[in-house]
């Protein structure tokens, strides 16, 4: 039988498919076993009245929380239950592989009468544990969501004759001024890893490439005291030849960026927001501006935060983080805005980090 | 005015456009001027009786190949003209940027009854000019191709419930047995540059990602011997669970591949045929297969080619090479076959090389 996904189980009412993932919940009574199973589309309640399946009793009694199995059985309407008032009851369960007790807690565990809170695992416990983490609704949407961005991005570019390209990230000498680069053993000699694709992309444009972009990790050897964490990231980068003002790039971006994040409410802003109360905000072009200068002025006035003549030329990291305060209510563009103004396009998806609020999907840039 | 892309012209007879691009061919005589303007949708004929344009004569003496204008102009129809039977009699014709005499010959030049022929540069000459030498029709397609096969590819992808990732590279230890690595210095420790994604790709399947998949680098540090130059290249990996036998995979990679090759055809197979006399081939599903067993006792046959049984489980180097001559009819199959029999996908790129006779797509994976 072809496996059906639990997003699709709810028009099979009546029929017998089958499903697998792993279990997300599991009540083991005398009478009765009730499993959550989760696939990565969706959960389903698995009932099964031990009276009128005793052959399925003893693989029961054998699953954990995070076993993988595969089950088929009839779905039947069920008000009294949760998801989506569906519920399966099984015809057979066969066991893909069974999990050893969790080394985390992924979520807190409310308190009960009987017994006391259960705290969440560190950050650093669950990091050790990443895959298992990782199967939190709200962590595989993380993934999806950017897998929706990403995608959206590159569509708008392609639509518009962009072409994707693939630069080397071993290189023979540094690609960019100003930022340390890592130095990489290659052979009988040294090679470093890019810093940008800025040169390749400059390489297009004079060879009439037009328009070119890419997706591709980004490294700096730049301990990462800033916001940012930089030593690897992933760059969405583009150029493009024959603008007529530097506005044409910001216009340029600005769709893009709305284009992508446009895709990603469709698909899952409702998801977002019931995971993570969080509303994607797609914004409106144009964007408003904000200069340079009239952000350092702002600081000032605001936090007394002075800097050197000499840096007022890009956004320092401290200026980036205050300008997180005080535009707190325009915060949309703002970011957006200095990355424009000094031609930077690397940051992109860092800087869609601040635009949307959407913290919690920064971390699914670093897997 | 806003820009026409050369390929849009077409449509504007008797109006006034404005196009930019290299000057591709430039005839420049007593009475008359022909310029070729190439852009990177097509080519455009601009013709100048400098009677009737006299201030546009000073700007024409100017004029080098390779530089690259701005002309605004009126669209005529003109039989005699091979480039879309249409010309541009320009009102205005601006620099952009002059090119100085090119350091290389990017074609051979045949012999006229005047001057002999002039030979192409050397490839090593070529390479050190790379962003000239891209400038040519051929190299252009190359690009233009993999973008479209690599996208058609993820859409495939993606519509079939598939998410992007995007691992890391630099990673603190080898990530597979068997290909050497490249250490980095990463601050006071040493790092290494990823193989492959593949742990990531497990943990992904092990995270309940259910499906995933990658473009990006992947590093081996293997001297170059082998047809494959593998110290970077661009990997297309995939990774999905709940399969019930390699059928499957090999299933999913057919059609995918076959998704990837049908919109290079239908988008770039008549530039293909015009520039490079190749025909893309789509390959019908289910491709026949070749046991890895059958193929050493055939090239044992053929060509007294013999290897040790503890290297028989996977594909020589040698033997790839002279699988080439030995299935030169059925080879549309066989090396993606052998791929799959071992069960990796990192070379799924690649082999699309050999599978498509594309010979020349090749270098364009790497930039």
């Amino acid at each position: 039988m072809e496996r059906t996904y639990i997003n699709e189980v709810q028009k099979e009412i009546g029929s017998t498919v089958k499903v697998q993932g792993f279990i997300e919940n599991l009540r083991n009574s005398k009478y009765m076993a009730f499993i959550v199973l989760k696939d990565i589309t969706g959960k389903l309640q698995i009932t099964v009245e031990k009276e009128d399946h005793p052959e399925l009793v003893d693989t029961i009694d054998k699953l954990t929380p995070d076993s993988v199995i595969t089950v088929t059985g009839k779905v039947m309407e069920n008000d009294y239950v949760k998801m989506g008032g569906i519920e399966m009851i099984p015809e057979t369960i066969e066991i893909e592989s069974i999990a050893d007790a969790l080394p985390i807690v992924r979520k807190e565990i409310a308190a009960t009468k009987k017994k006391k809170a259960v705290e969440r695992s560190s950050i650093d416990q669950r990091i050790d544990y990443r895959w298992i983490d990782l199967r939190t609704d709200e962590n595989q949407l993380m993934f999806k969501a950017q897998s929706c961005f990403v995608n959206a991005m590159r569509q708008f570019l392609l639509e518009r004759s962009f072409i994707e390209i693939h630069t080397p990230k071993l290189i023979a000498a540094a690609s960019e001024s100003g930022s340390e680069v890592f130095k990489v053993d290659y052979f009988d000699r040294n090679a470093y890893l890019a810093q940008s694709p800025q040169f390749y992309k400059q390489m297009a444009m004079a060879a009439g490439f037009e328009r070119i972009f890419e997706t591709g990790p980004v490294f700096r050897a730049e301990k990462s005291y800033t916001n940012k964490h930089s030593t690897e990231f992933s760059g969405f980068d583009l150029e493009f030849s024959y603008i007529t003002s530097y506005k044409d790039v910001m216009k340029m971006e600005e769709e893009l960026l709305t284009a992508g994040l446009k895709a990603v409410k469709e698909q899952y802003g409702e998801q977002i927001k019931e995971l993570f109360g969080l509303e994607v905000v797609v914004p409106t072009t144009p964007f408003p501006v904000v200069k340079l200068a009239d952000l350092y002025k702002g600081l000032e006035e605001e936090f007394g935060y002075k800097v050197d003549e000499s840096e007022k030329g890009d956004l320092t990291t401290e200026a980036e983080r205050l300008s997180y305060d005080f535009f707190k209510q325009k915060l949309l563009v703002v970011l957006f805005a200095f990355r424009i103004f000094h031609y930077s396009t690397c940051f992109l998806c860092l800087c869609v980090y601040y635009i949307t609020g959407f913290t919690k999907l920064l971390p699914a840039f670093f897997f």
